[in-house]
């Protein structure tokens, strides 16, 4: 069935009045799904929609609400119900959902919550912004190296085990430190008598509470995990996460990097959920900066008032020069930097990649030299003297723009920079200075021995 | 330990020919870094490497190493042990190797098949690239829907489980139609005579084989799955892809855009291993069309001769206004784009980015007007009436930049195309053209009145 119908499906039950009705047709539907249709509900049909909500699932399909609706909703609903829904969610939705309520809902909702709860959520809020700390769950299986198959499984008969859990079971020392991993598809097929250390993975690989995200993406995606340990700094074990929320961050880790390297303040709202105001902010700082370069780089063209004013085909090239070199460049620039954001390239490979560049260049540079020596001397009706210092600056234009593109990234990430920020506009600006002071260096010098 | 320093030991213990301790000390090594380790050995050590590896791992290692090294043991080894490697291997792991490899070295591979995993694999390779049908694997557990838990349980520890089966139960009926899944945690968790029909989820969540990998990435994100089944377009259950190979789909995915926004042709190819020779022709024909264009850009310049003659500094501005005309609209075509990607914006949402863009650009505008009128009267000692000009044409640029920045990406999206094309390079190359008219336009109305 397509979206449109069973949202309009649900609609009639709710304007209808068949709350039962509505109640049966939602358990049919993917939590996801059910928060997707709430999100165009109006505050008091919101409100109703959720307390209709089966209430196994409610603390579900609030996790994937949009902030709006559930600061609506809390601010809607009773301190009981806050209670029920804060010890039904898992604590890292909790505290996603926290991180984006003003100060005064936090307040409500942790006076609503049982003290440990509360002290945990503390604890999570103190993880600094985008560390593997802040994005764990807690809700993971942990077993001392001593327990036996049959200990294992009664004791996950007991607890139970829910999607956060996933099928690898910690182990831990007396120290509570983290010693090793055993997938329970493993543990499932062993004798009942068989102790959890003779089959665990050790050495497991973990992450620390204070790496950033994008360590902890990098890592999974190495090893293809389903889920990786979180360990303190005393190597003990305190949470795990798992691999849907890692592809969240590493989508959120590449729009950051789309977002720098287009000079823009990264941010993490939806765009059409951010003001116009926030966004002129997220744009203005940069675009002032590059700007005020290229009113330098105007300069240069003052600069050289004679010998522009002896030809206009020289200064009708100017937008064809600064535009085929910043291309050039950020082409370049590009795959470095999506090089080092994927572990392909290092610093230490600088050489290799200028090499390579270098001799791209070169055969770029021809192909572009031939077919601007021919353009402009067919559009503009240039001369051979005027089509020839055209082609040769842009053959400078495009190893320099090569050059500058592999570099910046790779200096840039030496020294602590991000990479992201050395691309298309940045690396443009540059080269558009060094682009006009070649061009008019050749023009001078050519056109001295010309006339 | 270090990195360099296990390599070190692993190199010490191979060449003083100590190779039941190398292997011994792989074993403690996961089959990632081992791949790694092997990637920098020459073709004879790698090959006695890939003896001595533990014969349970070497299929494994072998998924993981790169296609040159791949191709080097299999043109090395004999026609016994390429049957055992391809008997080894997960089906998806074996098609992936396939697929990089030359003719020759598939029909000699195919040879040492049997011919069921042969007629498997030929089946693979007749999938359209980057579609579910050609990243899915067939190694999932299928069971009917009147079976009880104990069934199932039987069959589990008879075939077993492994990384790629994943913990979720697939059920079809009688014409092997997908209609359940049910998780194993839940399944152990249940009595050993109740039926799976009773306990599974309906309606499960899947895609076809024909359906773009895009998809399956979009669908997994959008719901949270660690495993998606693959369905015929008779709804017959062929197989699964799990999240870690998701999580490479959406890199693969994000690097087209990253390319394609920088006008690359995109290539899979890591950077450091394509020649020069590929990278040159990847970017040429981008831009051959944009430095093109460009100096059809030129020409407007050239038309307007008589004005630029009158002032110096109206030539010297124009690589500010080009510049930040580019910058301005690749900063809206990418916030666009990537809400494109991430499923955030869609072309009926057009009008309200248009809107959005156009109270941004109005308060970029003013910042830049400012900056600019008071930058270029100070620095290039512009007249009241130049400096005019040339800050109300920069206005006017801001504005189109934005409008075209927002408006080309989705029309793209409409009309089939990529809308990643839409990026930086393209928009720069139009909004120059744009802008230069405006520029002259303004220059000459103002520049009459004022004389």
């Amino acid at each position: 069935m397509e979206w449109e119908a069973i949202e309009s499906r649900l609609n009639a039950l709710l304007e209808n009045g068949r709350h039962g009705e509505l109640r049966g047709a939602m358990r049919m539907l993917n939590v996801v799904d059910i928060a997707q249709y709430m999100e165009n509900l109006d505050k008091d049909k919101l409100l109703l929609v959720f307390r209709i909500l089966p209430k196994d699932i409610s603390a579900d399909v609030f996790s994937y609400m949009a902030p709006e609706q559930r600061q609506t909703l809390i601010e809607s609903i009773g301190d009981q119900e806050i209670r029920a829904l804060m010890e039904d969610m898992f604590l890292d939705d909790a505290v996603d959902f926290l991180e984006e309520m003003p100060a005064n809902v936090v307040k409500r909702v942790l006076q609503n919550t049982t003290p440990e709860t509360r002290n945990l959520i503390n604890q999570f809020l103190r993880y600094p912004e985008y560390s593997a700390g802040s994005i764990m769950t807690i809700e993971f299986l942990e077993f001392h190296a001593g327990d036996t198959v049959k200990m294992a499984m009664d004791t996950i008969r007991r607890v139970g085990l829910d999607k956060e859990t996933i099928y690898t079971l910690y182990i831990i020392d007396s120290a509570r430190k983290l010693i090793g991993t055993l997938a329970l598809r493993k543990m499932i097929l062993a004798h009942e008598d068989a102790v959890l250390s003779d089959m665990m993975q050790r050495n497991p690989i973990s992450v620390y509470t204070t790496d950033d995200q994008e360590i902890v993406a990098d890592t999974v995606r190495r090893y293809d995990l389903l889920a990786i340990p979180v360990v303190d700094k005393e190597e003990r074990l305190v949470g795990i996460i798992t691999a849907d929320d890692v592809m969240d961050v590493i989508e959120e880790e590449n729009t950051e990097d789309f977002e720098k390297m287009a000079a823009l303040t990264p941010s993490e709202d939806e765009y059409l959920k951010t003001s116009p105001f926030r966004l002129a902010l997220n744009r203005i700082p940069w675009l002032l900066i590059m700007a005020a370069v290229a009113i330098f780089t105007g300069m240069i063209i003052k600069g050289f008032e004679d010998v522009l004013a002896t030809s206009i085909v020289l200064t009708s090239c100017i937008p064809m020069l600064m535009n085929t070199g910043g291309n050039c460049g950020s082409q370049a620039s590009t795959l470095i930097i999506r090089g080092i954001a994927l572990g392909e390239i290092e610093f230490k490979d600088w050489f290799r990649a200028l090499w390579k560049e270098f001799r791209v260049g070169l055969m770029v540079g021809v192909v572009l030299f031939l077919f601007t020596f021919l353009l402009v001397t067919l559009i503009y009706g240039a001369s051979f003297t005027e089509a020839l210092v055209v082609a040769l600056a842009l053959y400078a234009t495009v190893l320099i723009a090569k050059g500058l593109g592999c570099t910046l990234p790779l200096l840039a990430k030496k020294i602590g920079f991000d990479p992201a920020l050395m691309a298309s506009p940045f690396i443009t600006t540059l080269v558009d200075a060094t682009s006009l002071t070649i061009y008019f260096m050749i023009a001078t010098t050519i056109l001295k021995i010309a006339v």
